[in-house]
């Protein structure tokens, strides 16, 4: 597995890659990796004839106050994870290789970044789009995988790739979740015991919401009020949003007539967790 | 010479040119071509073995009450000038397909975009580095060749490609003048014979600030009140503005110690003309 630290040397190993025929899968990441990055790795593997994996704690796309200096970070761990996993290189920059001295330039996509996620966390998919875009400029993948955990970074850099005829394939991976069912995340690891346990509400309450829809009920707002009232089963958690949306241009869903994204964002203590969910509407019979 | 109006075919055209090992070299344009352009057809002729141009007059680079409607266009002579030319592919596409129902991502560039033709002209480098960004992703080049006329948009697009991290070497082509001097623009044709005549002054201003650097003359103020003294000879003229600047951070010059860009642009009549010119220091003796 070869570790490449300079932009210049990806791109002349992605060129020459290239020029044999292979296709590159890439999953680009911010490191502490587990089973979730993991089964990216996989998707790319799948799909791609050399898998790169990116690993950069991107600093643009932490809003003030976040958690950029405590991210949690294990580089040497995350390398033999890969190894393992069977990546064929890892882009591993420093912040100054990314953004040198004098760098001016971002890339935004507007509507589908404006709700969600993008009203609580002010920059971050500007931050995303812009380290995005240089990734592939970079690493020049025909495939990306990017998990379905963050869904409206999905639909983001879906409308980016389109609107700017990036010639990259985009593939979204279902999420993956503990055994318990909390959905994977490299900022799992600060929670408590006790506040592990109120996690796991996020993914009840989108069980309840399927269930409810699955009854027959057709209205985002009673929906909703049963997705709140799981939430807050316990005042250990604080709900940042809980909205159903369309899939794709992240629109308000008034009527669930179609499959609609069930989005949620939450703090427990600290820690600012978000989840979703496809809501489908079953068949009529 | 091939005509490509579709841009999944104008990428698969460029991969498979690349495939074969073929160097691309591009010259994008908004048509009503001039001896400028053929001059960056040459340009890219002489630094790649694929010549593609395009021409497409993007809406989002003019400004509200600019002249989109009425810019000049002729793609039946254009294309014939092309073909004598020796490019190999033209690309020339709708703006629907350029801008589909839903598009909401730009490119922006901030320091370099602020001053000069970015004052008087809002959104116009945003319009010039999101159009550039997609064409560059369309055509694939391994080269591209801007006019130095456009001194700041040049800056711009270097400014990101680096930024970005796209893989494309850019090159600025000196400014290409009619016999009397005229910087070629599209947009000379808008000009009265009278028009023409006080339209010289602009050049006629840049090469008395050369002049006066010549003598020894340091201050960049007293070089501009020279340059616009020169432009303001006759009252048919209004200055947008006239500035001396670093050539590549675009930042204010006071002493003009290393080459310096004298950037101006005026209206004569309606006509926004602009021009500049790298001030040279002379070497002491």
């Amino acid at each position: 597995m070869r570790i490449i630290e300079e932009i210049g040397e990806m791109q002349q190993q992605a060129d020459a890659w290239r020029r044999e025929g292979k296709a590159i899968g890439f999953a680009p990441t911010m490191g502490y990796l587990h089973d979730g990055h993991l089964a990216l790795v996989k998707a790319a593997r799948s799909r791609a004839d050399i898998v790169v994996v990116s690993i950069f704690v991107n600093p643009t796309q932490f809003s003030p106050g976040e958690d950029l200096e405590r991210y949690p970070r294990d580089t040497g761990r995350d390398l033999r994870l890969l190894r393992e996993a069977g990546a064929d290189a890892v882009f591993l920059p420093t912040t100054a290789e990314i953004y040198p001295d004098g760098y001016q330039t971002h890339v935004e996509v507007s509507r589908v970044t404006t709700s969600l996620c993008g009203m609580s966390r002010p920059g971050h998919f500007r931050g995303v789009a812009t380290v995005v875009t240089k990734l592939f400029n970079i690493v020049k993948p025909h495939t990306a995988v990017f998990g379905e955990k963050d869904f409206q970074q999905l639909v983001t850099i879906r409308r980016m790739v389109r609107d700017l005829n990036m010639d990259v394939e985009i593939v979204g991976h279902p999420i993956v979740r503990e055994a318990d069912g909390l959905a994977m995340s490299s900022r799992n690891v600060y929670l408590t015991e006790a506040q592990r346990l109120t996690a796991l509400r996020l993914q009840k309450s989108l069980a309840a919401a399927q269930a409810l829809v699955d009854t027959g009920e057709r209205r985002a707002e009673v929906v909703l009020k049963r997705v709140k009232e799981v939430l807050e089963e316990g005042d250990d958690l604080l709900i940042d949003y809980a909205q159903i949306r369309h899939p794709e241009t992240l629109e308000e869903t008034v009527l669930i007539e179609a499959p609609a994204l069930c989005a949620l964002a939450a703090f427990v203590g600290k820690t600012r967790l978000i989840d979703n969910r496809i809501l489908n509407v079953p068949h009529k019979p």
